[in-house]
């Protein structure tokens, strides 16, 4: 695109190869950028290029930290006695989110899927195993997406935890909370009946 | 959000003041350079940085450039007596990517919008008709969007040019190619009428 300036034409190529973000999207987010005060634009491209910077896992939980311990790690006030398994490390936000749980976590940074060639030993899955077997954990929950790899990945973890004398169970399948049983599908609806609960 | 790096929370926030991208794209954006090489995060964010470095608009055009005249305008193989105006730069990207038009450009960055407190004054209208006065154009194509504010902005324009001896064109409206009559509102199709050629 000989028409605009070099930077420009740059800047929708990085934009455009943002998962979701389409060509137009791209020059849409550049000349919106293009109209926002040189201050602005500069902060924008510092705060990115300094992302990765001093970033690495948590030693204990694998989610990304700062410090060889992370904070909710080194939290004295969480429950050291619960772990929940999460995908990665957006699930752990959304349920920190929503303020619910107080333990701790293990975030397994994918799960198996070996048509995109990831085995168990690409996740954080023997960290996750030689935790347990350390002691100290009296219950896991594991909070993997209910997908064909979440239940897969799961299916391998309770192999290897199975055996060891801890509590381990999965968060309810069920119909979501303003969710409509007309649109839910029959899985979902087959999953909810299962995990009934009397009043 | 004390559970997450200080980088993170920051990459977040930036891309949650995009246009289009909510807290959930802005979390997934930044979870997904997380996991991009530490030299491709890096690009991107210099990129970003610089991308208004050494911009200004073309002295004849308007349009983004890193000269004082843009590349178009320096073009010996364009028609220097035709002269398209466009809202925004990305309007004339999508006629340069059509390859169809072949002339010069006039860019006013935006149309008169009285909510949003854009007047004549704010956009690059002024020059307009002072490029237009300078004579050696011919015809001058309005290719406004065809929106309230675009038809606002052609009539004003319109009033000041009207005077001088130019023929002034407006880019036509009707059906879009791969377009449904069906679909098409009563605005349209009563443009499409009025604008009807013969074969």
């Amino acid at each position: 695109m000989s028409f605009i300036p070099k930077s420009i034409e740059q800047a929708i190529e990085e934009f455009g190869k943002l998962p979701g973000i389409g060509m137009k999207s791209a020059e849409r987010l550049t000349f919106y950028l293009l109209g926002k005060k040189n201050e602005d634009v500069e902060r924008f491209g510092e705060t990115i290029k300094k992302l990765k910077t001093g970033l690495r896992y948590c030693e204990k939980c694998q989610n990304f930290s700062t410090e060889a311990i992370c904070g909710i790690c080194n939290d004295p006030k969480r429950d050291t006695s619960v772990l929940c398994v999460v995908e990665d490390p957006l699930d752990l936000i959304a349920l920190e989110k929503a303020n619910t749980y107080r333990g701790l976590y293990h975030v397994l940074h994918g799960v198996i899927s070996p048509v995109d060639g990831i085995g168990p030993d690409e996740l954080k899955i023997v960290e996750l195993i030689e935790r347990v077997k350390k002691g100290g954990i009296k219950e896991i929950i594991l909070a993997l997406n209910p997908s064909l790899e979440g239940e897969a990945t799961s299916a391998y973890i309770l192999r290897y935890l199975k055996p060891v004398d801890i509590k381990i169970t999965r968060i309810a399948r069920g119909i979501p909370m303003g969710g409509d049983l007309n649109y839910a599908d029959s899985q979902t609806l087959k999953k909810a009946f299962e995990g009934r609960g009397q009043y």
